[in-house]
């Protein structure tokens, strides 16, 4: 049978079903989607692709899923650092925000994000930020998936002037965007502190009708729980399930500040929690609780956050992170280990979005998002276990190969949608601009 | 006038004196130390070089200081993952090393970790390990700098069959090794629980009268401090102390489980912390608070500890580690900045060794123990500061170029002193070993 490509790997982890590793076996592709996963001298016999990669030192892994970035403030990496959330907020980010952004800033950030997302083998990036339909514009022309948020705030930005204002440009954004096929859509208030219970009505009725995902800041802070808890005798957790925000279709964003009642009443509603860890670390967020969460039954997906607060868009250490602190946190060493990892990096990412029947994991029917890490370095050597090689031992640089609805946008490391000196032009450009 | 090597760079950071970048620099290295370091234009003008390096897109450090390794146990990296550390230590680790570890598994093992090391800038390892002999010679054979632990126990091992012979066979080692310039040595007694009060006397009599450190795990978990308080009514720490233990020749590792009264009594002491976070958090052992260690006036440096609980010897990856777990364990977004774990990496990890005079900075008349990183990655951009830029955002093969002693071992990511195809074949006859 003719088919579009197929990928033959020393490795294949599909992530789903749990605990299977399939080795010397091919991942069949035509038009778009995995129809076949089967013993690599089994697929020579059935199937003639029309490309045919042999990863023989590799591992294939489901794409991964960035579940919390804040893409166009890959331009701000490093711009201010070891500074106090309010000082860095109020005296760096906000000023340089305040100045320079724009359609320009976006299209440039999320270029820069993309590209480095696609070299770290990500997949679908779930965004919230400034103008986006700059990013949705710029996933779409290099190929990459996204879930783009439909950011609300109570007060003026850049982007709009006032609550009312963010969610018409929003709807506007989701009627002109609904049918690209690499493209899903979350609303995507702020934060508790920063979006008023207006607005979050409003949208909370949009997003059922429009079967639209929520995509928010929870938690992230001691001070943001106290300080809602002065004011209004209620944590931002209570509020937000009184007003009826935590369903499954709720993403709640860094959840450091999470008692055991905490965890319980939030595994009932069914909602997700995307987990930070480096963001949270650098920012002295605090520690989200995450071997007690999945405990709990509460799906945790993970994300890099900005390259602002990281200050990379690394999954692939982001997953070693989640790895390593879970397990100092929860007192035990067998605290999410690398096969967690990795699933809360792709098929729980996907979950959260709602995009689990479509991506995720390298099952048959579902589309072709896939890395290859080459795993032959000598610092994933003596290899016992795949998995736990790519997660605890592999960087970034390992990924070779990725492929995104079956159409590869990283060839042996090169990008093929995108032009990488022409990038780094206009990055320079901004550095002069930011730096000034 | 003639000098060895030159090398220009778009950035020196010499860590010492602290805060300094220096921009369009040349480092002058001449019978392998640093002779001079002076703008690029001086350079050209004052020297003529025998060889010529210019590194446009590059920052120079110090070498990094791994202060803590058990180098051979690469070799057993991902044998087992995400366990309890006793069914880890007892069940695999231990009857592994038990059936394995020999003159030529050590030989292999150590060559594995040099080569991975010189691949992320190290420059120094401090280790302890079975067959100390055997990583002196392979440090020497290939040209990095190492210090040596004579280690000791209370019980037979493959290495020796009491404290006295341990101590013996230290002693002989040390006479054997004393004149070889790229090593040092230290008295390795293991840890509390395994080295009893009668050898621990002895080596501290011979530690002081020939001027060597001492090398010691030390309140790595809550269980060693309470199962000793236990046993003796002392912690560890305190029975250390009225041996007289600690001292500014003492190198305490982990030291997770610290009150602040301890805190006061170690820095009253002098002796030195190595801080291992990623195996810390790995093993889940707890946390060092690395802030308050600081601040009480405790020299801090840092290592990777072994492959086997890490999974790898990255010290680039354990300075970001290192810096953001920091953070959150302080509550202070501001604690342990880019420059303090480049500091903890380099300088206080010489200062730890005794060797601070020698090696730890970019310092005229130190040896020229340098490591070169290549920013111009597009995950390193935009560019604001360099230092911060290698802390947060930068990863091991950025890493270009290193050299110890003046002599270059990475050239253009390319190991000069071993053969990587020969060294993977016999990583791979020891992969079948292991696995069976």
């Amino acid at each position: 049978m003719q088919v579009d490509l197929v990928i033959q790997a020393r490795w294949i982890i599909p992530v789903e079903p749990a605990g299977q590793i399939f080795e010397h076996s091919s991942l069949v592709v035509h038009d778009g989607r995995i129809i076949d996963l089967l013993p690599a001298a089994d697929a020579a016999a059935k199937y003639k692709p029309r490309q045919l990669e042999i990863l023989e030192r590799h591992a294939l892994i489901p794409g991964l899923v960035n579940c919390h970035t804040h893409a166009a403030m890959s331009l701000l990496r490093g711009i201010a650092d070891d500074l106090q959330l309010m000082d860095w907020l109020q005296n760096h980010i906000w000023p340089a925000e305040q100045k320079w952004v724009g359609e320009a800033f976006v299209r440039d950030g999320v270029d820069l994000a993309i590209a480095e997302m696609l070299r770290c083998g990500t997949t679908c990036f779930n965004d919230m930020y400034f103008f986006p339909e700059i990013a949705a514009q710029q996933a779409v022309q290099h190929g990459i998936r996204a879930n783009i948020g439909l950011i609300v705030f109570d007060f003026p930005t850049v982007w709009a002037e006032n609550a009312d204002a963010y969610l018409a440009k929003g709807l506007a954004l989701h009627e002109k965007l609904r049918h690209e096929s690499l493209l899903s859509l979350s609303f995507a208030p702020h934060a508790p502190y920063t979006v008023s219970d207006a607005p979050l009505r409003s949208l909370l009725t949009y997003a059922d009708e429009m079967n639209l995902t929520v995509h928010m800041h929870l938690h992230e802070t001691a001070h943001e729980v106290e300080e809602q808890r002065q004011k209004t005798g209620q944590t931002p957790l209570q509020r937000l399930r009184q007003l009826g925000l935590l369903t499954p279709a709720f993403i709640g964003v860094h959840m450091t500040q999470l008692a055991a009642a905490d965890i319980a009443a939030y595994a009932e509603t069914g909602a997700h929690i995307v987990h930070c860890p480096e963001s949270n670390l650098k920012l002295a967020s605090g520690f989200c609780p995450v071997a007690a969460c999945l405990a709990a039954g509460i799906n945790v997906a993970l994300g890099t956050d900005g390259a602002a607060s990281n200050n990379d868009l690394d999954m692939v250490s982001e997953m070693r992170t989640a790895a390593l602190l879970a397990k100092a946190v929860a007192g035990d060493a067998g605290a999410v280990s690398a096969a967690t990892a990795l699933r809360m990096a792709t098929l729980n990412g996907a979950k959260a979005l709602g995009l689990d029947a479509e991506i995720g994991s390298l099952t048959v029917g579902k589309q072709a998002d896939v890395a290859a890490i080459d795993l032959s370095e000598l610092e994933t050597q003596p290899l016992f276990n795949p998995l736990a090689q790519i997660v605890y031992a592999a960087d970034r640089r390992q990924v070779s190969d990725v492929w995104v609805a079956g159409r590869q946008l990283l060839k042996n490391r090169q990008l093929t949608t995108m032009n990488l000196a022409a990038l780094n032009e206009r990055v320079a450009v901004w550095q002069q601009r930011l730096h000034s």
